[in-house]
């Protein structure tokens, strides 16, 4: 059976990519893989659009997430957490975990930041907040959120501006330096079609100051350490090697295509998936700001969202996402990003047409591939 | 040019893990991939010998590390920590970076911890010190530790031990649950014949209470979290997927071979390796304990060990190591263990013989190959 995987992560790895993995493994304290994580900060920092070192983590997102809170702040500091989804919620956690006080900004599931709202609470709470955590498309929900709005108001205060772009770096718009973003942070299992088990974060020169002065715990995510070492082209601790050497070929073919390119051709995919819902009578989840990474669906009356999910996965060898934590049962969602075609996607839709009929869902069987088609064309 | 690995980690890896980790990737919540983790885990705790969960981390040694002490201890919680390497200082770092206060027992570079020494503190210690942090195989050193022995005396403490075994689980014996063990760290890429970036921790009943209890800040490496998870063959965190499935194909292939056979194996290996360095007349830097694992060797007086190394590996593709900190230039190291063969030693030796050789060193030419070779007939 087929195996297309249509997920917001883990995505599709190109050939290139799996072939240079498989490799013989070489030692990483060598000229020869120094080389190889020199050209891949140099690659990863053409997507992140800075200037600013990218720091390599052997993990997944969400280790170097820690880092953001760990390696930044110090006791006392207070942030302020953007929550519209299980990603922002992540954010909470972590701060809680490491005992750092937060004034969440609790958005409805499926809607975006008010950037006025963090402008205004950002006065109110004065100078004790030092971070303004927040996620560039928010995977569970496919909401995206407008970070160069937020950008413009925490660049001229003492906080710094934290993207958990994880999701969505190299499948949407992100210029890191441009809008002045103090960190980035970035997984290689999304828009950087590589295997999960690798972490960026990007610092501004006002995060690297502030995690100077850190006073949290941190260790394996410290990020002054981590930044030192990529300097000199080394990491602190043995890196995942085989996924280093893989993602230089990911990196290479997303620089070949032109970020550009990349970048409009997931645009485009986007919007033919969600032309494709609505030709099926099916409402996004997201009512205003779409992500063009991932599209979330509401499951029609009637149907099982769990049921449509694993039957398109274990009957048709399609593997899209159902709704996490809250949304169990209720949404499905469609990634555009990373190695995912045109073809992969239209094989989606088909095959969401087929299960949908068998479930016993009325619609004009292939209006959604034909939407699909047209608004590609 | 060949690329001989006899690097205490990474090791080489077999053709088998190299190849599944470069099949098209699956997701990781599927009941497709729960099996695999599960036979991952099945084989790992072969290995640690123990029936208690392992748990599977993406990152290097060191998160897993760090989790021995974030996910253990509580603020005002005491630590012995036996530094004899640079690796047992990495526990002390550790001990700081989360202000816990620790008693260093300092052993000269190259000798072996006395358990009595620890027995002692123990007592004089109190109920303060809740954990030893050890070192089985401290590979900057080639030093093996008496874990049996320190575990018949902290078994019945209220101080955990825990194991860093890194370097040489699969490589030589470590019986968790036989000698009582409470914690025993791992990474991948030494004898478990894998990539870097993946770390394992087995947890006693008494660790885990304390990790149960434990109010240092943790996320990331939560080892509760973590045992929640692996218990339903499932991780907090997205995995990394390839690294899970090469690794599953290595735990198959010690399986077959008989983990006792690889003990041995690499025990011969190791024999055979010091008897060839005292043919040669070359000196080991242990003079205690010696790990099968690695063998460090002193460098010849007039010889530049960092030259020694270095041409070994960019002009003959054998990649040795040097010494690490405060034995740079001074020693070489040699590992035996993982997927290092008796013909890759052999290789290896033979080009040690040839590059000391070309440095002036004064030997009777052979010699090292012959021991080698008549100690393994």
């Amino acid at each position: 059976m087929n195996n297309y995987l249509l997920t917001p992560g883990p995505t599709p790895v190109p050939p290139e990519a799996l072939e240079a993995m498989a490799r013989p493994i070489i030692h990483h304290r060598t000229p020869q893989f120094q080389a190889i994580l020199k050209e891949v900060e140099e690659g990863l920092r053409h997507i992140f659009r800075t200037k600013a070192p990218v720091l390599i983590f052997s993990s997944s997102g969400t280790g170097a997430m820690e880092g953001a809170i760990a390696s930044l702040l110090s006791p006392g500091d207070k942030a302020i957490v953007v929550r519209g989804g299980k990603f922002g919620e992540r954010w909470g956690e972590l701060c809680t975990a490491y005992g750092i006080e937060f004034i969440p900004i609790d958005i409805e599931w499926g809607r975006s930041v008010d950037p006025k709202d963090i402008e205004r609470i950002l006065k109110e709470g004065g100078s004790g907040i030092k971070a303004v955590y927040t996620t560039l498309c928010e995977t569970s929900t496919g909401v995206a959120t407008d970070i160069e709005a937020i950008a413009k108001i925490t660049k001229d205060t003492q906080a710094v501006l934290v993207v958990d772009a994880i999701s969505a770096l190299g499948a949407v718009p992100l210029k890191t330096d441009k809008w002045g973003i103090d960190v980035v942070v970035a997984g290689s299992q999304k828009g950087l079609m590589s295997p999960p088990g690798l972490a960026f974060v990007s610092l501004s020169r006002k995060a690297l100051d502030m995690a100077e002065r850190s006073r949290l715990p941190k260790y394996y995510f410290d990020f002054v350490k981590h930044k030192k070492s990529i300097e000199k082209n080394d990491t602190p601790y043995t890196p995942a090697v085989n996924l280093i050497i893989g993602i230089r070929e990911a990196l290479r073919l997303i620089k070949e295509e032109g970020l550009e390119n990349v970048l409009n051709k997931h645009k485009r995919h986007a919007r033919a998936v969600r032309r494709a819902m609505g030709a099926l009578g099916l409402k996004l989840f997201a009512p205003d700001t779409y992500s063009d990474a991932v599209t979330a669906v509401r499951v029609p009356e009637g149907i099982d969202g769990a049921r449509l999910v694993k039957t398109m996965r274990d009957n048709y060898g399609i593997a899209i996402a159902g709704g996490q934590a809250r949304l169990k049962g209720r949404i499905f969602r469609i990634a555009t990003m990373g190695y995912i075609t045109a073809d992969d996607l239209k094989k989606g839709i088909e095959t969401l047409e087929t299960v949908l009929a068998e479930m016993g869902y009325k619609f004009e069987k292939g209006s959604g591939v034909k939407a699909f088609e047209e608004t590609l064309r």
